[in-house]
């Protein structure tokens, strides 16, 4: 097996382990809620799908859950190649030679029902044209305002987590991961951020392969160990109707986010990916009043 | 006054005058309803906002209502002028040469409360560069798969409506404006229409600038006459949970082709006209399970 086939390999085991791995603790979530609201509903539990992109083009295995902690969460694992679109060869790092690409990865984002435990997107993936990279990150998207500052406990929590997985490995930055991870998720036409920030990286190459991989694994694993656990801090909660109310209208947001500005959106759709898990990050309900 | 300017005032004056006629219309009817389900509601009555582009690049009369039969209705008139951006200029006929522009029209978004009733959208402006156009059209977007097809008797009550309003003048071209229509409202990653359709129409200049303006105000005379007969038709019979649901799936699809691909909406938001207005073309409520 070439390096990179090895590499391919690695990857892929890697992020199928993780998308089991954060099913698994979003089912553990599920099975210890017992506020009063919950007690109507039965613990969620993720249905799964397999796709396919098309005779020899890859494909990926959805899993969505509908619970009752986790109101909708998609963890989506993914491994797609073939030819970029003339269109999308030009936007691409190493398309324009050859058209050629493989991609593998993770895609994660939870709209919890609990209006004070945070939403969040997490993705990180391994990208091969004629270059090779990683790219993904993870970020906190709270629902009410008085949860929505840098120095909100969670916030703090959750950044710190990001900070270490940066530390594990020489190849994160976590100063302009952070930086990056603002910029991108920002709604310029309302003037805000879409929620709290965490890291966001792209065309990661720092040409030690080993530690790239180890900080994108690393992140997967910041996210595991911090997100489950706020949600958990949060779930059992109440909440009143304004809240609730307060929470269709950020989710409202959220949607428009995705649908004008996220580039794994457009891309995703622009090139035949599979628009069920890719508008699964859409939100169970939201309003526009 | 130059024939220029007493187009723009004529326009300007119609348009005025179709907002006013719209939303009495939609009053008539918010006062009308008598099921049972509405007796819990006030009738509603449209709310207005005045808003300015900046200096001396005009604005706008907003009126949004958040009715009992129309559970958000939009009518929005605009007069905006000014200098397009660079990005703008090569996209727009006639501002390559000189980014100076004047626009004016009237743009409309139903989202009705009865699933039966079918929602609806409207717009019709008169756009002034170094060339000068008119574009509008009018579409209906029933909410309910059974009233989706082509041959349910209010597609066919609304078609005939756009395709007389067509025949008012020899610059109404139905056969072409229906397709175009279809054409336009069509969610590509869905492989689906928005609605079922009615007239759409751009760049609209036969060197008859009467008759292209005579086919623009029975444009919007034809919705005139025709929407808010739907809506009498439909609005006080009983619904299911189900046909709700149904609606707020629908909504989910709305949203998406409105953030995703309408034009107005980019073009809207790029030029800085008036995020509120522009954007409460979204349902006051949309799911996505």
């Amino acid at each position: 097996m070439s390096d990179l086939e090895a590499q391919k390999s690695a990857a892929r085991s890697w992020f199928r382990s993780l998308q089991e791995q954060l099913i698994a603790s979003f089912e553990v979530l599920e099975d210890k809620a017992e506020s009063d609201v919950y007690q109507s509903m039965e613990p969620g539990r993720f249905e799964f799908e397999e796709w396919e992109r098309g005779a020899e083009q890859g494909g990926g295995r959805m899993a969505l859950m509908h619970g009752r902690v986790f109101e909708k969460a998609g963890v989506h694992f993914s491994e797609v190649y073939g030819e970029f679109s003339p269109e999308f060869r030009k936007q691409i790092p190493g398309a324009e030679e050859d058209p050629n690409f493989w991609a593998c990865g993770v895609s994660l984002i939870c709209h919890t029902r609990n209006p004070h435990a945070p939403s969040a997107h997490m993705n990180t993936r391994m990208v091969v044209t004629t270059k090779q990279w990683f790219g993904g990150g993870g970020d906190l998207n709270p629902m009410l305002d008085r949860y929505r500052t840098e120095d909100h406990e969670d916030t703090v929590a959750f950044h710190a987590a990001m900070e270490k997985a940066c530390g594990a490995s020489p190849s994160g930055d976590y100063a302009a991961f952070k930086k990056w991870c603002e910029e991108y998720f920002w709604l310029p036409h309302r003037n805000e951020p879409r929620g709290v920030g965490g890291i966001f990286y792209d065309h990661l190459n720092t040409g030690d392969w080993d530690a790239d991989f180890a900080f994108t694994k690393a992140v997967g694993q910041g996210f595991l160990s911090s997100y489950p656990k706020l949600v958990a801090k949060r779930m059992e909660q109440d909440w009143t109707d304004d809240d609730r109310e307060e929470q269709m209208f950020r989710r409202g947001r959220y949607a428009e986010y995705n649908l004008l500005y996220d580039r794994g959106t457009t891309f995703g759709l622009k090139t035949g990916g599979n628009v069920k898990s890719i508008l699964s990050s859409l939100p169970p309900v939201a309003t526009w009043r």
